[in-house]
C-alpha cells in the first residue's frame, strides 16, 4: 500500500535539523541588507540530496548531480548585480572555486615553493593571467557580502531549508527569484522505516521500499513565497518527454518558467518554457574558445524576464 | 528467487570500462618503477561506491565515505617511503589537497590578488607556514612519481580496476601491499534488471529490488595477489559486531589483516584484528594540539606489520 505523504506530514515525521535556526538567521539579515539596498536576490539551489537507507547512516540514495549548473549561473548571476543566496549540497561544485577542483586543475601544481632564503609561495606566473579574473570576482562577491552559503546533504534537510529560506525571502516581494537547479530525490524511506543500524550484507537479495517525497514547488508558490519569481528545472533522458513534462509541471503548480535538459546534452542544449512559448538556447558548434558556457545565457535570458515581470507590476 | 553471482559472474555481465587498459598499462609501469627500487608500493582504495538504477544514470545507490581514511593514511605511507597508488572515488577526500577543501579552507580565501602595478598572486603570508610543508610534501611526492592516482565511480568500475590492479602488483611479491579502505556497496542492481531511463516519479511507492555484490577479496588474495599483504576494512554502527565480524572475515579470506572500525568513533578509535591478536589503538582525549590523526598511528602499526613480514619469508 502507498500513502500519499503531504508537505506537513513529510514535515511532522523527521525533526528540524540542527542548524536550520542559524541559517534561517543568515538568511534573514542577508535578505534585509539586500533589501534595503533594492537589489535583486536569487535562491540557487544546488547539487543533489540524498535518502539515508539507516539512521546511523552508512548507505543511502542519490541523484547525479555535480552542482555544475548551479555553481556557473551563481557566477553569472552575481555578474549580474544579483545577491546569491547559494543552497548546495555540500561538497558539490563552488562559484569560482570549482575551477580549480583537486582532480581537474588542482590549485597546488600552480603553486611555487619559496626560492632558497624566501618564504614566500606564489602561483607560478604563467597561470596568473587565467586565475586573476576569477580571484578578483571570488574577493568581490565575498567581500562585499553579495554571496550567502548554506549546504544540505540529506533531502530532508534540503526540505526544511528550502521552505525556511523561501520564507525569509518573502519581504523581497518581486525582486525575489527561486532558481530550483537542485536535483531533488523523488522517493524516500519514511521515518518510522529506518533501519536502526547498517543493514547487514548477506548472499540474500534486498528489497527496498520508497515512498514519494511531496513536490512543496506548489506550496512554495502559493503559500511561501507567492510574489517571487520562480524557476525549475526538469531533467529527463527521453527526449520526447522533455517539453510535455515540462509543460505540466507548469500548469499544475502555476510558476513561471521550467528549464528543461536532457541528461546527455545539457551542457550544450536547453529549452525555457514558459506558459505560452518555449524557447530553446543552444551553444553553438563547434564550441567557442574560450570556453562559453551555457549557464551564461541562461542567467542572461532569466534575468531579462525577470526584470520585465518586476516592472510589469 | 535470490541468486548468489560468482565474481566471475559478475564480470561477464558488465563491460569493461573505457579507461581501463589505460589505467592498468600505469599501474603496470609504476609498479616496473618501483620494484626494480626494491621500494614497497601500497594499493590504497579510498571513497565510496556507486550502484546505478538507471542505464542512462540519474539515480544511484552510494555509500557513506567522504574518502578521509585513505586520503590521510596515502599521506603517512609515503612519508614512510612507499609508493602508493591511490585508487579513489572521483571528487573524495586527495591527498595533501584535502586539507584546502573549498568549502572547510578554501585557498582562494588565502591568496592576495597583486598590488597596483604588480602581477603577482600569492598566499598570505600568515598562512605560509601551516601551507608549506604539505605544499613541500606533494610536490615531493608527485615529482618522485611516488603517487599514481587511479578514479573510479560505480562499484563495477571498482571490481574491473581492483581485478587488473591487483593482477598488475603481483610482481611486486611480498613488497606489495593491499590496503582496502573503500567502502564498497553491498548490493548491486544485475545489468539486465536496468532500466532504460530515468525512472518517472509518481505518487506511487517505488520497489528495489538489490543482490548482494560478490565478495571478490577471497579471489584477490588465492589468485590475483597471493603473495601481498592485504588489509581490509570493516565499518559497523553496532559495537557488539565490530571484532565478530572482523575475524569472522579473516577466517573466510586468509588475509593478514583486518582494521575494525565503528560509525561514530572511527576517528578516535579502531582495532587492528589479525589471526591470533587484536590491538587497540586510541588517539588520547582531550585531542592533541596541533592534530593528530589516528591514521598516522594505523600506518606506523601496519607498516611495521608488514616489514617484519616481508623479513620473515
Amino acid at each position: 500500500m502507498s500513502r500519499a505523504w503531504t508537505a506537513e506530514a513529510f514535515y511532522t515525521q523527521f525533526e528540524e535539523p540542527p542548524a536550520l535556526a542559524e541559517y534561517t538567521q543568515h538568511v534573514r539579515e542577508f535578505v534585509a541588507r539586500h533589501d534595503a539596498e533594492n537589489r535583486n536576490v536569487v535562491l540557487i539551489t544546488s547539487g543533489g540530496t540524498t535518502v539515508p537507507l539507516e539512521k546511523n547512516v552508512v548507505r543511502f540514495l542519490d541523484n547525479f548531480s555535480a552542482g555544475t549548473r548551479g555553481a556557473a549561473s551563481a557566477e553569472y548571476f552575481l555578474e549580474a548585480g544579483y545577491a546569491v543566496i547559494f543552497m548546495s549540497r555540500q561538497h558539490s561544485q563552488f562559484p569560482f572555486t570549482r575551477w580549480y577542483s583537486h582532480t581537474t586543475n588542482p590549485l597546488f601544481d600552480l603553486l611555487k615553493e619559496p626560492a632558497e632564503g624566501e618564504d614566500t609561495v606564489s602561483v607560478s606566473q604563467d597561470h596568473v593571467q587565467g586565475l586573476l579574473p576569477i580571484l578578483r570576482a571570488y574577493h568581490q562577491a565575498t567581500r562585499r557580502g553579495r554571496l550567502l552559503t548554506v549546504p544540505f546533504v540529506t533531502v530532508t534537510e534540503y526540505l526544511f531549508l528550502l521552505r525556511n529560506v523561501s520564507q525569509a525571502m518573502a519581504p523581497l516581494g518581486h525582486r525575489g527569484m527561486h532558481y530550483l537547479a537542485a536535483a531533488v530525490s523523488d522517493f524516500f524511506v519514511p521515518a518510522d522505516k529506518l533501519s536502526e543500524h547498517k543493514i547487514q550484507s548477506s548472499d540474500q537479495s534486498l528489497t527496498l521500499r520508497l515512498e514519494p517525497v511531496p513536490k512543496v514547488l506548489g506550496t512554495l508558490v502559493d503559500s511561501w513565497a507567492p510574489d517571487a519569481y520562480v524557476v525549475s528545472f526538469k531533467l529527463e533522458t527521453d527526449g520526447d518527454l522533455l517539453i510535455p513534462k515540462a509543460e505540466s509541471s507548469l500548469r499544475k503548480y502555476g510558476h513561471q518558467l521550467v528549464i528543461g535538459n536532457l541528461l546527455q546534452r545539457r551542457k550544450y542544449e536547453i529549452v525555457l518554457v514558459e506558459p505560452h512559448d518555449h524557447t530553446w538556447i543552444r551553444l553553438p558548434t563547434p564550441p567557442a574558445v574560450p570556453p562559453h558556457e551555457i549557464e551564461r545565457d541562461i542567467v542572461a535570458a532569466i534575468a531579462e524576464r525577470h526584470q520585465a515581470w518586476i516592472a510589469s507590476v
